[in-house]
């Protein structure tokens, strides 16, 4: 995707490897604190390589604060790689796990909801289901409104991950 | 699950909501570098409140240690309230994306370990497949090490997220 040479704020999804050194999430939180940078969501894990870990951020600004937070990002010593996926053909998911009321006549729609978006029921009580759901933004979102009504206990949400298509590696 | 009241390093989960306030995930990971506290693995996103994150996150440490991570957490001005979900049954779950090698005979195998643990097949080129895998760590580990012989491109995982057993919420 060509990149938008205008004042328009856009979300960007990084991907971030760095070593996996103590305090290395804590620089680079630093750093979008202390420039003003928000940050929606972030994830972050290891990877194959123990000592490697991979941070996926999902960051909103206009065309220049993105650039600066790729360059900025590139300039920590524990760095290894930064790629803004926007930019590229890429997968992304988030994985969330709703608690939703199955009390009386909910349960059956509760189930019906599950059922249309693949979801798996992961804990069960007489008055509660938890589902897990994946999905782009969209799906998680549309899975949601639907639940909302029915009543809505609690939400846990990963935050997006995001991986390239095609044959390559990071 | 009763806290062990010896020097044994234990990992535990615990699930923090704060105030959608600038910088504030930066003040979390700052306050567990400042005191040399190692963060394995951290979730961020907004809960059905847009004013509300929650964070979950693994950390490692004796018992001394877990007790002052869950201490300085809720002293921070925009923690709401924090859970350590160790203490309490709890279901947790992770979700992995897998770019592996399906060139010749990998393919079929690749395949049929996708079938095994309810992988979805969300990327495909002809040499290639992204598997999407959810569960529990064990889970997880066993896909990764089936896969890793026929050879893993790249893996990004959102770390673990946790909700509480039962009917209550956090």
């Amino acid at each position: 995707m060509p990149r938008q040479q205008n004042g328009e704020v856009q979300r960007h999804t990084f991907a971030v490897l760095v070593e996996n050194q103590f305090g290395v999430l804590g620089r680079i939180t630093g750093l979008f604190s202390a420039r003003g940078f928000n940050i929606e969501s972030l994830s972050v894990a290891e990877t194959e390589d123990p000592s490697v870990s991979r941070i996926t951020l999902v960051t909103a600004g206009d065309d220049m604060i993105l650039e600066q937070v790729n360059k900025q990002l590139n300039r920590l010593i524990d760095v290894i790689k930064v790629t803004d996926l926007s930019e590229e053909p890429h997968v992304d998911r988030e994985m969330v796990l709703i608690k939703v009321n199955t009390e009386d006549f909910r349960r059956a729609e509760v189930f019906r909801i599950g059922e249309i978006f693949r979801a798996k029921i992961v804990d069960v009580t007489a008055k509660t289901y938890v589902l897990e759901v994946t999905g782009d933004e969209g799906k998680i979102g549309a899975v949601i409104d639907l639940l909302k009504p029915l009543g809505i206990k609690e939400i846990v949400r990963t935050g997006k991950i995001a991986i390239g298509r095609g044959q390559g590696a990071m």
